[in-house]
């Protein structure tokens, strides 16, 4: 991370996509046996069809068979839950992943239930969330964007352990279950939120810094302990001309201020991003692994 | 508990436990249930078996039913788990609580996850913690330590939302979910353990500190910052000679000059303990009401 360069990058993108499917080889040639993951998407919001079409070229990229429900947006809740119990049902899929946000008329919270936990690959069940908080109980699945952020700590070497760490932001998808991951490996955690005052002044005490609020360049140099290493895990658009697009993704920290303060500090785009859908392809494999006893 | 004195305690005492006594007299009038409350206490623990018998006599004052069934130290698994189907079917009981620790030679996971999740008042099941943690959902119960934690600091009129607060301890019944409950109230929340370097320093930050170390005194007056408010939840038996028993307890916070800096402490014994049993009634009351759609 110290060099977090495109190289490095691109070393660690291959390095992890390559254990990955020499395992889900491994798996076939043993017992033949291929992980599915299975996407449901419901409705045409752009940036959802960009996340899984990119999920489903990495399940390609690594050997894992992949599936796909395209709803439209006036789809019923029961005709989502119909896939979701198809899914759950389906022996060749192991790992199951409603695209979120859902059309506003549908319950999200009932719609996510209705996964299997056996084949959640999020993890955001509230089951697999106590087991993570829980010392001695051990989670079915590691929140994906979470557990590339502690991957990318240990791919890169940064002892966790004795250190503090500073959370910003604490949405079940991120900043929650990342501190109770940073807790689990011994930090000394403390989380800042929208009501935390000062947070500059806890965030400069911090060896480690994750960043997940979804506020365009809150975390400034000078929030930055010197030395610090800091992993960025918001995608913001913000407004660029230049772009075809109209727009480019920039992250929660001040990344021109921070790299000259921090000893290593992830890009957006490009950082934890591809993180989090590698992990989405390593918690197929464990189920898929785990199903077969494997 | 900036006043924590005796006249208080009983004062705060009285109160809830008249509040709870009220309101099982209403439910008995209303819909002749009477909530009820069965302990499960194996082998001759002196201890324990002290904790029991101070949980019956609350039941009794506040006109809860209580149950007990007492099994020897050598009793097997299968007899524990035997108890709590029979308390987990019986309608009368809302409540079950499996006294710890358990003899060394049983599974206190097994025996605890036996329990039916709609009588677990001890709130550690691992689903009940997932939902603690979770913004958007509700615990069935809140445990019974760290409720009585948060329960006197809105009693005594403490704000929590916005606090800086440092909870000793993570343990899965009194450090995490504590931490969960103050972040749950937006107080911005560390953690310390044993793998903290410098707790001092982050402590002395602290508005509102939660010790919960089971380690003497540890926490001594220059850790606190003036006018903070510290609760002690730390039962620590130390000798005595003076006394019959030849111990007394004290807390992990050095009370004496703790309370020269801190704007309110509790003391140990009588602060958290009272706190504890009164939130184990108040648990065994909401359960009752649950199952009945009261
Ligand atoms: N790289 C990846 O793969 C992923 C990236 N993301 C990105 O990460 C970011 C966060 O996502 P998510 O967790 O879902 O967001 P949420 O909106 O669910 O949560 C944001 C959190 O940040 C806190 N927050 C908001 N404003 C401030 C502020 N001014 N000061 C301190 N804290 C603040 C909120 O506090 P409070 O709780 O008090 O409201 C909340 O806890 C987004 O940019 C998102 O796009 C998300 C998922 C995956
Ligand atoms: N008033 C009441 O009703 C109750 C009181 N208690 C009392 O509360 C205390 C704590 O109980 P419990 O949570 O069960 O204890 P545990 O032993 O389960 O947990 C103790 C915690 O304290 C941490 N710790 C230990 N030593 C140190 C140190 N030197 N510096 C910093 N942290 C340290 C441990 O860290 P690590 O995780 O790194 O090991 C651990 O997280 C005990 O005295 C107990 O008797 C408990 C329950 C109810």
């Amino acid at each position: 991370l110290s060099a977090y360069s495109t190289r490095w990058k691109r070393k660690l993108q291959r390095q992890i996509r390559g254990e990955i499917a020499a395992e889900v080889l491994r798996m076939k040639d043993a017992i033949g046996i291929v992980p599915g993951l299975a996407v449901i998407l419901v409705g045409d919001r752009e940036e959802s069809a960009t996340y899984v079409s990119k999920k489903k070229e990495a399940c390609e990229v690594v050997g894992i068979n992949s599936f796909e429900v395209h709803l439209p947006e006036d789809a019923t809740e029961q005709e989502v839950l119909n896939s979701i119990s198809g899914f759950n049902e389906d022996p060749s899929v192991h790992g199951i992943l409603v695209q979120l946000p859902l059309p506003s008329h549908m319950d999200e919270q009932n719609i996510l239930n209705a996964v299997s936990i056996e084949k959640d690959v999020d993890g955001f069940h509230p089951l697999n969330i106590g087991c993570l908080a829980m010392r001695g109980r051990e989670p079915l699945f590691v929140p994906c964007t979470p557990k590339g952020c502690i991957e990318l700590l240990h791919r890169y070497g940064i002892p966790i352990k004795g250190k503090r760490a500073v959370v910003i932001g604490r949405s079940n998808i991120v900043g929650m279950p990342v501190a109770l991951l940073l807790q689990r490996e011994d930090a000394t955690v403390s989380i800042v939120h929208s009501r935390t005052k000062n947070p500059e002044e806890l965030t400069r005490q911090a060896d480690i810094v994750i960043a997940a609020v979804g506020q365009t360049n809150m975390v400034r140099g000078s929030w930055i302990k010197p030395g610090a290493v800091v992993i960025d895990v918001g995608i913001n658009p913000v407004e660029d001309k230049k772009k075809l697009s109209g727009f480019r993704l920039v992250g929660d920290v001040c990344y021109k201020e921070a790299k000259e303060i921090a000893s290593a500090i992830t890009p957006v785009p490009g950082g934890v991003g591809p993180m989090t859908i590698a992990m989405l392809l390593s918690n197929t494999l464990i189920s898929a692994k785990r199903i077969h006893n494997f």
